[in-house]
């Protein structure tokens, strides 16, 4: 019991009254179980969704988007403006691809393989940079990043509890690193940890 | 521990990563401690801040405002706009005119007793509906206020797990009407449902 970050009884509930109608999103989800691929899972992409609505944002940069599951979430949410995914994997990035063009949404996305951090610097006024890469260059990636956030720029890092190892072992090296960015983010912006699945961080800039 | 809706240990790590400057939070926190009155909470005022510098609203009315603490923090956020503040009781409303002056935001808040549903009748194309009423109330305030939001308004409802007990104690009156209401926001809305302390849902139009 002591691992948990949520009750699963309460995780289960929630989950339960969201019916997924977009054989899409299931399609992707399906993947990822077969594949045991990590995405944000739906209760993370329905908080991409939601956010991304609220904002309205022009352009939304992932660093690490695997076969596209979160950009899809995000795109969904789009009256205007585009997604640009990165990944490492030229296979991710050209699946990705094939799902957000059976989506419609083709025009909408930009696909880049490389380090999404270096892919992010091309881009100015980022509205809501959203940070899925290796735990071990959260920290590395803001930095290099911040600056190329639009004046009300947000931004949202998903697993910063690690299975809850981020409180549970702290002494392991990627625990450290998230701490570290956990804490470089509540001083740096104004930011707020949702204990969704994983751990979602959303921050937007000080006052 | 089954009762839990968060690990403890969890939810005082992200405690303690917020560090508050602001004496007048601390301030309406103190007051609510020493007189045991239900306030949303740090952590939950930081999520209501969060989602109004996103939004940038120019009308939020609260149902339930009790001595003004939530609205402050949607106050702070704001770079227009308004709030409606109701509650029952005169002395909160009272109270709340004082805190919210001496915060500086005497202009930019309304301050009304009585019934918040009824109140919030009066006002059309609200942004920001923010649901923190009796529990045996909730639905009941959704049905009659939905129509007065704007086109993309959106609603916020603290204690929508009402300690848990929504899961755990499914039968109690009060749990049933707020199972009620959640199932009415996600299938009428597009709604998650934040762990954060006592369950904050937020809801957006759907498509
Ligand atoms: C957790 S998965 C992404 C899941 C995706 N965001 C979702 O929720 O659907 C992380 C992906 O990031 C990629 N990745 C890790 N570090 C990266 C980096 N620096 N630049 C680009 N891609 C990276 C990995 O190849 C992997 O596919
Ligand atoms: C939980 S407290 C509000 C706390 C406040 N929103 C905050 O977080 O700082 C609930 C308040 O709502 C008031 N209330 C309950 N039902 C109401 C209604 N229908 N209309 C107006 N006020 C109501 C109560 O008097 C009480 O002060």
């Amino acid at each position: 019991m002591f691992d948990y970050i949520i009750n699963p009884k309460v995780e289960s509930y929630i989950k339960n009254l969201s019916v997924e109608e977009d054989p899409l999103i299931k399609e992707m989800e399906e993947y990822a179980r077969k594949n045991d691929f990590p995405i944000i899972g739906r209760e993370g992409g329905r908080v991409l969704h939601l956010i991304a609505k609220i904002k309205n944002p022009e352009l939304i940069v992932e660093v690490g988007s695997g076969f596209g599951y979160s950009a899809y979430w995000f795109l969904k949410a789009l009256k205007k403006g585009k997604v640009v995914l990165t990944d490492y994997q030229e296979k991710n990035i050209k699946l990705a691809r094939q799902f957000l063009d059976k989506g419609g949404f083709r025009d909408r996305a930009e696909f880049r393989v490389g380090d999404g951090i270096k892919i992010g610097k091309e881009y100015k006024n980022i509205d809501i940079l959203f940070l899925d890469l290796e735990k071990a260059r959260y920290l590395e990636a803001i930095k290099e990043l911040e600056n190329n956030l639009s004046d009300d720029g947000i931004v949202i890092a998903d697993n910063v509890l690690f299975q809850g190892k981020v409180i549970f072992e702290p002494e392991n090296r990627k625990s450290k690193i998230l701490r570290e960015f956990n804490s470089y983010m509540f001083e740096k912006f104004f930011s707020v940890i949702l204990p969704v699945r994983d751990g979602i961080l959303i921050a937007c800039k000080k006052s």
